[in-house]
């Protein structure tokens, strides 16, 4: 791997926001330290490093700090334009159509999850978060269908690109709610395309080690987050 | 001014998510045709320009639709790169940092907004979300204070920058809030950097004639908004 000139990561490893930063490093094959961090007692690295949201993950470059996943993201691939493949499309076109679909992820996909299992207090409200992250998986699998011409591999195409890395920062998340509602959220019958494309995103060399795969430790993992009582 | 080649923006006036947008377009001395929309009666261009959102600001650049306030921004800033100053600094460090502040102030200003006005089913709820408010306003003092040194006069230093759009967007709608609550929510004595940015800001000749200044009138531009049940 290439140097990545002191670069260290401060994160949980079930975060989807750490983990798609740490694939993008992976893509860009990039070099990092990366420091697990006690969400019930927080380093005062962390604390210093983003003292506004005191959240993961945080991305040391030199000693600086940048905060916020799809704010890192965008960082990394400026930096390194050089290295790895573009993760952003050159295209200023293309690249506006990826950041829309980006927030979007975040906004619907991410704030169903944590109302899937964080913030609903009784089981009608977790149906209704469930079916708020079915109706956005439907209009991914149609926004996966135009970028990639029903044809591409990827929302990028034929790599992976900043659309891939924000949603697939979520599959093991995903994978614990597939457990507790028993059935799949990604579901060959109902979304085949992001079927597919979760098997590709998790066999990819970038991905594989860093997407969590053993459910029954994220599950446990949860039960920590619930009681500490933080989300992110 | 100079063509932009066949720019249109779909917005509603009172809008913060427009009004960002507009200031970016003058900033850049681009012209653009402007469509006032009727958010009870949306026009079949906006409903097929962001079918997934059905929401204002659309920016359509010889035809093609961008959607999302802070990314019409910089696609407007990347296209039109040699135009007019740089909305996002050149700098990938001081771009990431203008990235984190744009978009705490659209999570913690913009959301606890909604919360004074829309939201709030009660006057319990309302000061809360007015607290809320106050303490990111309180941080944003604090952010200005670093980014300029105590000395610059905006966000972005001497000029204008994302950081600036972004939260000048909120002043016409602030003072609607200044009007229901009895107070002005950016206060002379409680955050006199942002005060006197403020003044600044609706001076500036990008912002003038966008930044609405008659309360009266997003008052009731308001109460019609709130009869339709829309937010965005």
């Amino acid at each position: 791997m290439a140097g990545g000139g002191d670069l260290k990561v401060l994160g949980v490893w079930t975060s989807p926001f750490v983990i798609r930063v740490r694939i993008v490093l992976n893509l860009k094959g990039l070099a990092y330290e990366y420091a697990e961090e006690d969400l019930g007692n927080k380093s005062a690295l962390l604390l210093g490093s983003n003292p506004v949201n005191k959240t993961v993950p945080v991305l040391l470059h030199g000693g600086r700090p940048v905060n916020e996943s799809q704010v890192i993201i965008q960082y990394i691939d400026e930096v390194w334009a050089g290295s790895g493949p573009a993760v952003l499309p050159r295209d200023p076109y293309e690249r506006a159509v990826a950041r829309f679909w980006a927030a979007y992820v975040d906004d619907k996909v991410g704030s169903a999850w944590t109302g899937m299992l964080f913030r609903c207090r009784n089981e009608e409200e977790r149906a209704a978060a469930v079916a708020r992250a079915d109706e956005a998986l439907r209009t991914l699998e149609g926004a996966l269908g135009e970028c990639s011409g029903g044809e591409k591999p990827f929302f990028g195409g034929d790599g992976i690109e900043l659309v891939d890395v924000v949603l697939g920062g979520y599959l093991g998340w995903f994978a614990a709610i597939d457990r507790i509602i028993g059935r799949k959220l990604i579901d060959p019958a109902r979304t085949p395309l992001l079927a597919a494309w979760e098997q590709r995103f998790r066999a990819a060399d970038a991905a594989r080690g860093v997407v969590p795969d053993d459910v029954d430790k994220v599950l446990a993992f949860l039960q920590t987050l619930l009681a500490i009582g933080s989300n992110k």
